[in-house]
């Protein structure tokens, strides 16, 4: 076990970590050859250029002006100092609540770690239980559970504190919830026209040979919904297409690559071989070959495109339907159209960006079986991941490599190398595994058959978090891989299974220290460099990049990655709530990590991500339940810790606990939840209302027409675009940030606040 | 363990016992003085009167034609011969598709009956495992799975025949559930105007000083349906005045009864004392004391009624929307409101007459309170029933009675009655609890807040099933009160709760089939005789009658019970999935069952029940789910006593059971279930336009103005007209029944067929 030298050690070397990590940030985001890679928001909105000619050659590239590099951290003022409403109007909405997450870390486990570090610590230290024992106990230990005797009366202090732990984080979840609800519904009723907002998607719509889908769903909304439809448009299947469109942006890679290559060396035209991966085959003009190609490609993109408008089979059973008023919207969206529900269904369209395409047109009973697979497939990833990873473990060693690749035998036979090769073989297939896990879990979201980029998100953290409680939480303190621990849960008694994991809670404490340095601290710190990005820019940047679009193409300011960040910050949550009460000690890391991740994402947010979809923080009910799902698990965990020391007397008042907290759970399900998944008509008629009365009157029909176009029928110079023409692009949209600085104080429940507006 | 000859024994003994009451019955219901107690539908819709006074005076009471005592068994041809069109306009759906459940059941294990006898009965048969074991055993156990010897590959029969089983119990489930939402949805488009059509019960109004809730909800309707609100009602706390009204009405019953005692004796004025219980106080004369008293209720109900009236304190947040089409009430029901989700909540409103007024202003907060406190209460009553039931056992004893009433202390010391005393008195105890054990789970749902009789009823029926199973069912199979069950699944492994129960669930075979004559076949058979009934109306006849209103209102047609007799089919149907692979035996016992109640309570639907209200079937789902349920369970049990019987190869494939189950649940739920918690739009547009064309204009207005009226504020005199303005009253209403005899071909699934109506 770990003493507290091996803690201040850890520590030491994860700080040092992260302080370089943080310098080099410092450095290198001075250098205006980073700008792009540092700041490529700013440039999306079309706020920052690339520096001008004026300056000299050299100050393009790196910045000579000594004076800035006194002031390494000037970027956590920065990243701070912006107003939560502009914050709102620059990155939108999702990221701004995304923020409040470690926002809500540090409300919650800010006075819980006062309050623990004045009562716990010392009602646990002032013991001598380890002393007296003869196993070997680390000063760790002494302030933790552990070193109270058994049948103390002094367990009465930890099921107090459980009680103040979840009353508080209760308090702060519920507070939590409001504030996001009420920013959710301000969102909505200060954003300008968008078509989403009278658009309701349509699904399953029933299919007739004498009819087209089109006269089909203009024929069922005119007599359904005879005053408020305004019009549809019908879904392609443009799958091939996509196709086609991608693999003509291949080649135009390929194309500027070997230009650019020529601009260079005009000397010598770029040859290349037409074989398999230009290793074979006849060798050609690079240039001239990829011409003809993509000239080929465009005639085939065109005929697959007119294909596609006229063939009735390339029409998906799918319409975007829209709407008059919101009103209208918001009354198809959530009701029954059809006698057969399993027709007609309606749901509110997601956004034009967020729209995942390839998943439009499959069928109703489709659905059934693919969520039936996808679950069996999903236990099986988590509970038996390590079977497959074992047996590839298994070949992945000396003599299958020797048989595979006969010809490396000489060299691997090198005893560094073997040795090498050896230990980290089996290590990096694991980790391999690992990083191509979300990318697995996105597979399995997206045949599952969501139709929204921010649902499959959603769905993949859901899962995330589920594969790290089992697999990291679970597999760190029973210390055995998933399927292992299927069996304990099978043939152990449903009581002794907290009890098991209770014991060794307290003891894997040091453990989930140094994890919480490592991938917390340093991870944090690791993820404000961006140093994938910076690498992959400056390459695509010296081999690409001709001209200013193509630089401008090289840039890839990512997103917040709210599929593995969020499980992330959920993981935290859990070790906080499960250890508050057993080893207090390991609060101010937690604390340490949700200030840190809160000033660098909040500096990324406002500097580099560009979010592909605006959900309007439709999230937020997945985040509260699972901190709620963490304090059911840490109760019950408490519960089990405790009947091992005898404390039989405490069990049925810890009982109290998860009860009180799904009670909770409810309560807050039917309170805030509709907020974030339904469309309250009366802000509706509200909004519908302002907007006749203070707006120009608009062309609604023209607006909404081609709104929901697939992304390969539109222009590729529209690309781009898609971003800008739906967040505000200017930064002081006064208009809106103006008001919206009240959305701090507490909104008017009834919503007459925004009824008089 | 019983042998084929106890269970013979046992069979002639319930038959005999089914056949008496049967007789009994044949002979009782031609007697013309028992008319009202077993055709009492038919005078409450006004097609049979009492015999007319032509009659000989004898021939009122006894029937005398010997020829009619020759056709015992002539109500059965009579029940069944009722085509389904003609029950659902007699009965209504809810009694017709409870009939359906019998049928249900007979769909689904005659089939099942006839496969396990023709291949499973002849595998058992075919060894002697037992034979050669030297543990007594029955030749029923050799007819069943007990027979097959460990490992044996005879196994895969009964694992094809679990697969047989699941797919045919799916199919007609499916089939069932077609049908029923087919019929629903006929029945609705079908119905003439009713108020619940037009109108939404709106919960949780917010409140306001200056305004009165009817003029807020004036308001908020008026703005945000604007097109289609027409008018509402608020709702009156009048649960004092529904007080006074009951005590009224005693006071009104001895009143009648002291004058029919004076009519018949008028020598002699009759006297009472007005003390506890009529034993003490002053001597009075009973009909002067009475007019006097009901005197003084009436002005006090008067008065009453005026305070409700009058008095905004009264007026509960709560009223009952009504909309000028069925299309705005379907948008009104299925929206959301406003922002704040647990102000204007809405949903349909349920019947007038089957609304619970009582729990119309319980607040939202405190709902989930409730909920919570019910659940943990629930959770007691079923694994802890036992604990008070054994303490006041231990009271109910001999000394016990002693202490209390000392002077009995010479009669029990009576050896005859001191032995039946101690024998029977824990037995009654018992009893009587489990015969109050609907009462309390009736009084758990009212406290938890539902708003309709027939959700009520429900929850219960969901109870009880639950409570059946842990205690009933299990409880037989491993013999223990619940909560030691409880202890036994804390105890043990996961994996070894379904062996445990696999193992006794063959022994147990006799006990079930014992149990399902006693309550199956003498039960049901007693069902039809009435015996509480025809005592009590026969009591209330000599003492009360004196008009033939009274004569109405002494008779007591009772309902079909649906919160205790759906739990029961549904353990039949528990008991005969789980026993289908593993005991056919048991098969032909339940499908007497199921034919005998189809037969008797066809009779008494037609013939007795007369239903509280109508829920248009609303309760299928909750079928479907159950027998889904037991199917699953079914399927865990069997791989439990597969796994002892060393068949592990086996498991595997029966674990794709009880996961193809499930995602056949999954699917049923999303392709049926809306048909009966929502009322599609195009339905609602259709039926607004047939009304529009084909009705007589209706002055809407008026018709719903009172239509929802606390029961007290109606005059007294429409109390029983109540059930004959809902039932269409005409038996032979055949501009419905003939277009309903359509109903069992195949339906359009998108209503055109009602569209084109």
């Amino acid at each position: 076990m770990a003493t507290i030298g091996d803690i201040i050690v850890a520590a030491a070397i994860n700080i040092i970590t992260a302080l370089v990590f943080l310098i080099a940030f410092g450095i290198l985001r001075l250098q205006p050859v980073n700008d792009r890679v540092y700041f490529p928001k700013w440039y999306i909105k079309g706020l920052r250029t690339t520096p001008t000619a004026s300056a000299t050659y050299v100050r393009k590239f790196v910045n000579l002006d000594y004076r800035s590099y006194l002031k390494f951290f000037n970027w956590v003022p920065h990243a701070l100092s912006m107003p939560q409403s502009e914050l709102i109007d620059h990155a939108g909405l999702d990221s701004a609540v995304y923020l409040r997450i470690y926002l809500l870390g540090l409300k919650v486990f800010v006075p819980i770690f006062f309050f623990t570090w004045t009562i716990l610590i010392p009602v646990n230290w002032t013991n001598n239980t380890l002393q007296q024992s003869k196993e070997t106990y680390s000063q760790i230990d002494k302030l933790s559970i552990s070193n109270i005797p058994h049948a103390s009366p002094r367990f009465w202090a930890h099921v107090a504190m459980a009680y103040v732990v979840m009353i508080w984080t209760c308090f702060m979840l519920k507070k939590e919830y409001e504030t996001v609800a009420n920013m959710r519904f301000y969102f909505l009723q200060c954003e300008k026209h968008r078509p989403d907002q009278f658009t309701v998607l349509v699904k399953n719509v029933p299919t007739d040979d004498h009819e087209s889908v089109s006269e089909i769903v203009d024929n069922f909304f005119i007599v359904n919904h005879h005053d408020n439809y305004l019009t549809h448009q019908v879904v392609c299947n443009a799958n091939k297409l996509a196709k086609l469109v991608k693999k003509k942006q291949k080649k135009q890679n390929w194309l500027d690559y070997y230009q650019i290559k020529y601009s260079k060396k005009p000397s010598k035209r770029p040859m290349m071989k037409t074989g398999f991966l230009g290793l074979r085959g006849e060798k050609v003009d690079a240039i001239d070959f990829h011409k003809t190609e993509i000239e080929k490609l465009s005639n085939e993109v065109a005929e697959e495109r007119k294909n596609v408008m006229n063939n009735p089979k390339c029409i998906m059973p799918v319409a975007f339907v829209s709407f008059k008023t919101r009103w209208g919207a918001a009354v198809c969206a959530q009701t029954q159209q059809a006698r057969n529900p399993t027709l007609w269904l309606t749901e509110w369209a997601p956004e034009p960006r967020d729209v995942y395409w390839k998943n439009l047109s499959i069928p109703y009973v489709s659905l059934t079986v693919r969520r039936v697979i996808i679950g069996v497939a999903f236990f099986f990833l988590t509970f038996f991941y390590m079977i497959p990873i074992a047996f590839v473990q298994s070949l992945a060693n000396i003599q299958g490599i020797e048989k595979v690749v006969p010809f490396l035998k000489p060299i691997i036979n090198i005893k560094l190398i073997k040795s090498f090769v050896q230990g980290f073989l089996p290590g990096i297939v694991l980790k391999i595994f690992l990083m191509l896990l979300p990318k697995i879990l996105m597979m399995m979201s997206k045949f599952e058959g969501f139709l929204s980029i921010s649902r499959l998100e959603r769905r993949c953290a859901s899962r995330y978090y589920l594969f790290k409680f089992f697999n990291v939480f679970l597999g760190s303190i029973i210390a055995g891989a998933a399927f292992e621990q299927l069996n304990t849960f099978l043939n152990q008694p449903a009581n002794k299974i907290p009890e098991i994991i209770g014991i060794a809670i307290p003891m894997k404490a040091t453990f989930f220290i140094t994890y919480i340095m490592v991938d917390g601290w340093s991870g944090t710190a690791g993820e404000i460099l961006q140093l994938k990005h910076l690498v992959i820019y400056h390459l695509k940047n010296v081999l690409l990049v001709k001209t200013e679009r193509d630089r401008e193409r090289a840039m890839n300011p990512g997103s917040i990655g709210f599929n593995t960040g969020e499980p992330q910050i959920q993981f935290y949550f859990l070790i906080g709530l499960v250890y508050a009460v057993v080893t207090p000690l390991l609060l101010p890391f937690i604390l340490v990590f949700f200030a840190l991740a809160f000033v660098v994402y909040r500096h990324q947010v406002i500097n580099v991500y560009n979010p592909k979809y605006e959900s309007r923080a439709a999230f937020w009910p997945d985040i509260h339940g699972r901190v709620i799902t963490a304090l059911i698990i840490s109760q019950i965990l408490l519960m089990g810790l405790l009947s091992t020391k005898h404390a039989a007397a405490s069990t049925p008042v810890l009982l109290a606990l998860p009860v009180l907290t799904i009670g909770f759970h409810i309560y807050c399900k039917g309170r805030f939840e509709p907020a974030f998944t339904r469309y309250p008509l009366q802000e509706a008629i509200n909004k519908d209302t302002l907007d006749r009365v203070t707006g120009p009157s608009l062309n609604l029909k023209g607006y909404l027409q081609n709104a929901y176009i697939h992304p390969n029928f539109k222009d590729d110079a529209t690309d781009h675009d898609d971003g800008t023409d739906i967040i505000p692009t200017k930064r002081h949209a006064r208009s809106l940030s103006g008001q919206a600085q009240s959305l701090s104080g507490p909104a008017s429940d009834r919503g007459d606040h925004s009824g008089k507006a």
